[in-house]
């Protein structure tokens, strides 16, 4: 995986990346895809969804403040990006916490094509048919191997799936990449969950025929940015502008020096 | 009020935060909470807020940008964090500036259990039955003893009433504490009021018995982070993400130091 | 155009600012409005939008995260607001983009008064009646003089135009002033340009009477400020915070030695 490959095509391609997201961390989605390089688009409206899904190159989509309106929207903008085969993420936020979000995030699933499932152990776990409880945003505990749920839910749905978490695991259910890079300060950041996706979903823009490697590698980029963020800040407040920063800067250099990344075997049940 | 106590018992507890807030801080809140050790979740949709308030352990609500279908929302959360004995407050921002939020606040009141009303002298006041004008969400002119009217609402209403500004008041209508931490930046800082209300509600979540005692410990906690803050910080862009630094670092030393708390006299009319 | 008295007239006057704006960027646009010293509320319901509208001294509309229920709700704020000849501004954010954004920015136009129309070259173009395509929120390409497009809308409109760019151009069609103060890096910045229109607005508020040189005069000292904070900052990160400081402390040094306002020709068609 050609780690600086794809951080030179997402800045020369500069892709549209059309967002239906929540409203927690809308700016950091915004600002995480931009100082990438690339364009970020919010546009919720069930009236424009499907039109701006259709200028766009890949489109993220986040239930972290659903409501069922919402994921009608959803629905339409991603009938939109299926019909011109363009790359649709869904982070499952929250999944495992509410009954809704669970219902919501099946009826996207079943009812559209998504390209990659996006979220953390409990809620990825949740979407994959386990009983875990997620608290509220923040993963439970979850029993197994999570590189096994992650590639049975791959291959049920057809799909690549990304868990994220200290280590983040990215599968299509026939091979699985993980990232080692970040940093455990950033589980102490509202948002960095939700920028992971959003990551994902751009550089899956720019090669939608490897989604698993693409997600990955933006994973990587940005888990590399995070540290290089760590290093300059005091905490989780000021962490978030050298974030930034360091997105923006990042070039091959930082990629080499810093990339850590491996692979998990895939054994689905 | 042994502040050092309540700091430690919320990074123990992780206490779940669930808010239903405005869209203009809904981040600042949510990384405020987080930067504690405690877990926010912000969860606005009618047909899950009553689950999210289930698994909970305390309840914010800010109309900062109200709409009737928000409060409706509220409203069941509300009811579901009574049923279980949560501790709930309400932020009242924006009461005294248009008819609607008066109306909501009342509606909220009236019709359900709000353990704990917070404002800032004017909303407080208005919501108290006096005739002032809020200035948007920005405090107006109250004429009489703040603390004296704090108490009269606190009895009124059977809840906790927190006032904040220069000074902080926290009655119950028996005792009532003044928290003097804080620096006047906040004043133009957006959404130090909205952190306030998160804060207070977060640690009153880890002693639903002593509501005032614990929503003092948290503002005083608040108000010496944002001394330390000030301290780093060039102006009101820069003093946000010290605010989250210093908040996540803060310890006994800091709090014995610089804790000013003290006592008003409870005389409700 | 004396941007030193409109700068002190802000300060002076603190105007409330009202918002209707989008979610992506609604903390920036608060925060700078709060920084030059005004106040900022946003508040959207359609039961406050004229109440609030009615209390405010300018009234800013932003059409980022627009729904037809959110125009319904900013044209009952206008209509108030024109009741009181308080000033409005309407960022026609992403027009160009989609149908909707189009449509939604002419009824707007079309059945209320709006006194500034602000937006990036290519969403004043489609405005204007070009045929040009936005790239979500960022400019696309537009053939032709900007300033000749700008003062067409403006005489055909009977308002003020503005177009924000490396050079901002401010005109009513009679007169035409550019601003040329600002850094590259603002446009890797999310909001920067929804932030000029709520400073523009909230200087507009100061001098209804002569709202080119007020809107000029405020992007002006956004303007400097920007360029303070980069001489601060190491990206796109840590840019914001120093640039709320830079606004919060700017003083007549700073505008006296860093103005760079020039005049452009008026040619209309």
């Amino acid at each position: 995986m050609d780690v600086n490959r794809y951080l030179e095509l997402v800045r020369k391609k500069q892709p549209l990346i059309h967002h239906i997201t929540n409203w927690v961390t809308i700016y950091d989605c915004a600002q995480v895809v931009k100082s990438f390089g690339a364009s970020p688009v919010m546009a919720h409206a069930a009236e424009e969804s499907a039109d701006m899904a259709s200028i766009a190159s890949s489109l993220v989509l986040n239930v972290g403040t659903l409501t069922p309106e919402l994921i009608e929207s959803m629905k339409s903008a991603v009938l939109a990006a299926n019909h011109r085969d363009v790359p649709v993420l869904l982070d499952v936020c929250g999944a495992g916490a509410t009954g809704l979000r669970d219902r919501m995030c099946f009826k996207l699933i079943d009812e559209t094509r998504i390209d990659i499932i996006k979220g953390n152990a409990s809620e990825v776990a949740r979407i994959a048919g386990a009983d875990v409880q997620t608290k509220g945003v923040d993963s439970g505990a979850v029993s197994g191997d999570l590189a096994k749920i992650a590639a049975g839910l791959a291959v049920e749905r057809n799909c690549t799936v990304i868990i994220t978490g200290k280590d983040d695991i990215i599968t299509d259910g026939k091979k699985c990449i993980t990232v080692n890079n970040g940093h455990e300060l950033m589980a102490h950041v509202v948002g960095t969950g939700c920028m992971a996706a959003s990551v994902a979903g751009t550089f899956a823009a720019v090669d939608p025929g490897n989604l698993a490697e693409a997600a990955a590698a933006g994973l990587c980029c940005f888990g590399i940015a995070a540290e290089l963020a760590v290093s300059l800040a005091n905490g989780p407040g000021t962490f978030t502008g050298f974030l930034f920063d360091a997105v923006y800067s990042l070039d091959k250099e930082h990629v080499d020096r810093m990339k850590r990344t491996g692979q998990c075997a895939v054994t689905t049940l």
